[in-house]
């Protein structure tokens, strides 16, 4: 029998959590005229709690990134929380990026008193040194500013945004012997928002008791199926973090019962898959999203490489903007991923409805392919019709406004 | 010593090479209101000659790419020229395609009366059928036109263009004994541009007499460092072919003259070279032409891998549409290429001037970077410090109006 995990209605960030407190203020790093713009947000648990990170591939890896891998890769080590500034990346930022990012660690502590250290985050414009004496204030402010209140996890959830039109939360929860355990999660998004930030950042937090490698674990296996499988614009950024406190306040241990811990996992998918669909459908400029489903592959791994080029195709993600079933661009995006398609086994379906069938185009669905394509959000399945490798990737369109958005300063 | 060969100042296509009669006609493929478009093209060598083709490597091929293939897999065979008609692509087309490309070369031979066979190409839209009443005409209209005149030349340069502005001519010539030797060469590209030529043609013809082998051979060289390192969107086409054809008119053999052969080869590689750089220079609502140099890499594959993704990072590519010296968005797509930036080692530079050193910025040259990125062609060297791979790619900036223009039909 499996437990029954649902995501909340109305999630409010990670206080949605028992056991953490949170705060989001404005210290001036994001200018927007004269709105002052939230950009600093703190977290801390009630007690030291274990933690994991999942952390871009980039060859160029931002401050924040190292310090955190730092922190993580200490056996047993239990952290105070974290510390996240909008705004600026503190990536390239050479020698003096990691002196920054450390520092905004130990202010962090200093400010909250706390000993255990904090995990820190950067997005923003990459390049530029960090504001520290803005940093500072900020951080003294947010610890100030720290409570367990659901405004202050709706600031929180606010400070790390950047080009996001809007909040991104996700919450799960599922009972186990009476007793409620929740998962909650906040997201910014991929996809530049002043023309600079292809940043991801999302936090998590649990009030389960999980060891360090259990939440490893845990997290990389839900962000492959997740955050891994979204595409905005093709860039990986330096900046793409996913961290996942566990507070225990809840008292229970998931490592002692199966059922617990695939609940657990099961309800940080959940989140993480809400989360992502929240981050492609608020992509820089995105007007649509599209759910591409690539079949029948000899592999998952080649079924990933057709996902890709299809995904990040110009000319298909253009067409898309303009409501056009103009699937003679899937299949030739499709083709050059080189996986061996054969054309008179090639299938291509929106939603439901077929465009291509053994290689041959049925032309009399066209009315309803232009129907398809012009919603917000619509399914494309590519069957190569080889093997039973597959792979899922949410997507979007590419629109004008995307380029001049990331085309000014 | 050797021979000096010239680009010459006003290039009027295939018949600048003696040998080649030529036809271009409107056979009203492509519609664009009443104006009747050149959309048909036919030329024909005065013997039966010798040929060699690159091909796409898409998995999704063309029916005329098929068709070319298989006519230039016969050991020995010579052509009687070739046809190549623009607006329909005649790919993902199946059983049909393969019929109809057939039986345009059959036409060709039929309205001619010259029974050796002609090559076949088409561009434009995938998947649909090509309209055989109008290829038909038009091929009969284009084999009463044929002749040795600019004018023709000209218009048959015209007609294998689609979303192309301007004409792509290219003729090198150099003395050998007294005669004169040319290469001539047309070409069409915008849109598709990437690895392995997608959606771009281009037809070379000699007055030389080269057997198959060492034009296969010549052209396979010349393709390699000229057209396979351009890119203006990434993506790769269902139909990219280049042609050349020897006609032997001039009665030199420079398989008998090592002098003579490698005249030939830098001859070819010239006018793709000039060719290449007219297809990035005309790719779809392009505005600024960029040079992109990668080196220091351990290995020239390396140098590839972050030459492409920085080539076609729709960041980077946006960045420089605005004339943003945005630095930061290269270090981050070179990152994540992955082949072991060392941050500390990394240089990037804006034509001569530096704007990262080390991994440290050079930010007193501001601006400088931004007059730089502002002209309509200029050179980015990013050095890796690491090795002597080294790859130059020719690429583009990404507009607004590309977007508009492939989200219509």
């Amino acid at each position: 029998m499996s437990l029954t995990i649902q995501l909340i209605e109305n999630p409010n960030g990670i206080a949605d959590c028992p056991g953490f407190k949170t705060a989001g203020v404005a210290c001036d790093i994001r200018e927007k005229g004269n709105l002052k713009l939230l950009d600093l947000a703190l977290v801390t648990s009630e007690k030291p709690c274990n933690a994991a990170g999942v952390f871009t591939l980039n060859d160029v890896c931002a401050a924040p990134v190292h310090v955190c891998k730092e922190i993580l890769s200490q056996p047993g080590v239990k952290v105070a929380g974290f510390v996240v500034n909008s705004g600026n990346a503190n990536a390239a930022t050479a020698e003096q990026g990691m002196i920054d990012a450390k520092e905004m660690s130990t202010i962090a502590q200093l400010e909250t008193g706390i000993s255990s250290p904090f995990l820190v985050c950067s997005t923003g414009r990459i390049g530029r040194k960090l504001p520290m004496g803005k940093i500072k204030s900020g951080i003294a402010a947010a610890a100030q500013a720290l409570s367990e209140e659901t405004q202050a996890s709706l600031d929180t959830a606010d400070a790390i945004l950047t080009s996001d039109t809007r909040r991104k939360c996700a919450t799960a929860q599922f009972t186990y012997e009476g007793k409620t355990v929740t998962v909650s999660g906040i997201a910014k998004g991929a996809g530049m928002i002043e023309p600079n930030m292809a940043t991801m950042l999302a936090f998590l937090a649990t009030d389960l008791s999980v060891d360090n490698a259990a939440l490893k674990n845990t997290l990389v296996q839900a962000c492959n199926k997740t955050f891994n499988r979204i595409s905005i614009d093709g860039d990986m950024s330096t900046n793409d973090t996913v961290l996942l406190l566990a507070s225990g306040q809840s008292g229970l241990v998931p490592n002692d019962c199966p059922e617990l811990l695939q609940a657990f996992r099961d309800a940080v998918f959940m989140v993480c898959d809400a989360l992502a669909e929240k981050i492609v459908g608020d992509g820089e400029k995105v007007t649509k999203l599209v759910e591409l489903i690539v079949a029948g592959c000899q592999s998952e791994a080649d079924a990933e490489k057709v996902a890709r080029c299809v995904g990040n195709s110009l000319l298909v993600k253009a067409s898309w903007y303009g409501s056009d079933p103009n699937w003679g661009r899937l299949a030739d995006a499709a083709g050059y991923a080189r996986v061996g398609l054969k054309e008179p086994c090639f299938d291509i379906h929106y939603d439901d409805v077929p465009a291509l069938i053994g290689g041959i185009p049925q032309d009399a669905n066209l009315p309803q392919w232009k129907a398809i394509v012009s919603k917000k959000r619509f399914r494309i399945t590519l069957n190569l019709n080889q093997g039973k490798g597959s792979f899922r990737l949410l997507t979007s369109d590419l629109s004008e406004a995307y380029v001049s958005f990331n085309s000014s300063e």
